[in-house]
């Protein structure tokens, strides 16, 4: 550890499924980065980095209807498809229309707003994907605190996908910066994953469920983006509710 | 898959910790496997080997109390030492005794306890270890059922050595056997793992949390025998709230 004294280690924790988020919060104080790789916290990434003004997560159904009936643009995605009556599912490349631009959306899916509605606890909740990912871990050294990677999985069970991420954010941040100590097993396994899987994160997702449902959709194109680092310098953070561009 | 059907392929998942239980569990009617290599099922697999006829999990100090009273001989670990007033901790080697033969006990310990509780839901609970680890599997073969490997984590946090196990029973499953099928995330990764510490399960443990909090208390001989694999024939098996041995 050199000359970084204990007090000033920061902790580098998996939460693998927003089941878990609770536990490891508790008395953390983390930066908590949610993470749905395939595909929510992509498209918002790439939404932002479009300039879409702001997105509102929000967990039901119901509650994005209501949205849309006052006029906003939403997003809906469920079991991998947009749901009808909405504008959007939740695929990157529906974000990269100039519709967008300048807009405030809402969305809804499967998993990821119902990771933000367990991160807002948090007074520093933003959205970590791979088309994010050096932007992601640049802010995440400059907020010098400890780091929760909230995993949004599947329907609450544990997901590969999400677990690269979070293994390739922890890797970076403890390799990079003698600050960031990799104590929790958590971290240590999403490391050792991502140490496998990093030559080709599409291959080594070859089995891997949510790959599976989604290339039985036709989705081969989002996921190949969605595994992509780096296509956007924008860290999404959420103020007041809604996902906005963080201003350095 | 070959000349299997459909409907005959046994699915094996993992859940990380007694918080995604219900989740994983929900519709699957699956045999569930209770995990805590470091110590709980590893003792237990100990005992029932060492001629004791019968171990009562329970969650609570209190009930362990109660049980005390009442003439039963009892073991009692938080914070990975014997809690005062009590017979036992969770050493295996507490329970290699012979006061212990032919004697019905009674465990509470911070995390195994609990995971049995949530657990007994399943008709089927076993107790997994590496110390009973062909065993536990040459009887998930007979079983021929869905397998949920339930790992008892850290108060309720992920950890590394109960998802080695979980990597170890899947992958002798899911390799010997086609009728079992690794469609799970959390499956695949306990293997991937698993793969990456077969040669040494004790040296890529060496940061692991648990380890070190063993290792701090002196306990380097029950980590050694707790990773060591086959040490007994044993399957522990619930039946009216105790696990007895299971016989074939």
């Amino acid at each position: 550890m050199g000359e970084i004294s204990a007090d000033k280690i920061r902790k580098v924790e998996v939460a693998y499924s927003p089941e878990m988020f609770d536990l490891h919060y508790e008395d953390s104080d983390a930066v908590v980065v949610v993470i749905d790789v395939l595909r929510a916290t992509s498209a918002i990434c790439t939404a932002i980095d479009n300039g879409v003004n702001s997105i509102t997560p929000v967990e039901h159904l119901e509650e994005a209807k209501e949205h849309k009936k006052k006029g906003f643009l939403v997003g809906a995605e469920r079991k991998g498809q947009q749901v009808e009556g909405f504008d959007f599912g939740n695929s990157p490349f529906d974000y990269k229309d100039e519709v967008v631009r300048g807009k405030d959306l809402v969305l809804t899916t499967t998993n990821g707003t119902r990771a933000f509605q367990k991160a807002k606890v948090s007074d520093c909740v933003v959205a970590g994907a791979f088309v994010n990912l050096t932007a992601l871990c640049s802010f995440l050294e400059k907020m010098d605190r400890n780091v929760l990677l909230l995993c949004a999985g599947w329907k609450g069970r544990f997901n590969l996908e999400d677990t690269l991420l979070a293994g390739a954010v922890a890797d970076k941040l403890t390799s990079n910066n003698e600050r960031f100590g990799n104590h929790s097993d958590s971290a240590l396994a999403a490391i050792e994953l991502y140490h496998n899987a990093e030559n080709d994160l599409y291959k080594f997702l070859e089995n891997s469920s949510h790959r599976k449902r989604l290339s039985s959709l036709n989705l081969e194109e989002d996921i190949i983006y969605c595994l992509s680092k780096d296509k956007t310098p924008v860290v999404p953070i959420l103020k007041d509710g809604k996902l906005v561009k963080h201003l350095p």
